[in-house]
């Protein structure tokens, strides 16, 4: 699907162009993660049916699970009420969205005034990605 | 219950000393509002066991419900992996987040190449907020 310049335009993008994406899992409606996009990679994510996000430490578009599989496909996206936050509801390949092998990002639970750890490492990240070259 | 210092410091505050918090609601995972903290508004949310935000544009801390009366009562509060971004399990009182009288701020939808509006306005704001000063 095309993207119509017009359904960009009523984004409130940031000062650096980026808009912040919740991803959901569609299913049970577990919150996976939040990272970032651009113009660019949210058309992209349009026409592809798949998370595009932008990378904003490499600089570029950053295709959900490019190294680990673990993509997602998008069922719905929605934009809030004024037009700074997307959500987008997913179906997580692979069942991990988290670069340390969990199934969400927001593993770190507060409890008893500290942050502790409350979710199953299910792969482990050597094997999610490939050795980084020198 | 008072907060620890070192409990705001593991967070990755952004340049203005913010962090977004996702608020969900805790028994059926709608996602209902991204909101802004700094670390006062954190800490009384600790506190006092309801969302405090900071608002950006007022730069004060804001009460949640504080006008409405549609508090978020806190059931967990998580730390994503990178620790710059916030996820709150809520209780919303009164079951509406959004000022437009709406459950969910996210209620534009993606659909044949437009933002549509899918959500139901459950209570006209006029209701919900008292008149504004001149």
């Amino acid at each position: 699907m095309k993207v119509a310049p017009e359904l960009l335009d009523e984004i409130r993008w940031d000062q650096a162009g980026l808009i912040p994406a919740i991803a959901q899992d569609h299913a049970d409606g577990a919150v996976l993660m939040v990272a970032w996009m651009n113009r660019e990679s949210l058309a992209a994510s349009i026409e592809e049916g798949r998370a595009v996000y932008y990378s904003r430490s490499r600089r570029k578009l950053w295709r959900k699970g490019e190294e680990s599989g673990n993509r997602q496909i998008l069922r719905e996206i929605r934009l809030d009420c004024d037009g700074d936050t997307l959500l987008l509801r997913v179906e997580q390949i692979g069942g991990i969205a988290c670069h340390t092998g969990r199934r969400s990002c927001f593993y770190r639970l507060l409890e008893n005034g500290a942050w502790r750890d409350v979710e199953p490492v299910l792969k482990d990240p050597r094997e999610m990605y490939p050795p980084k070259r020198g």
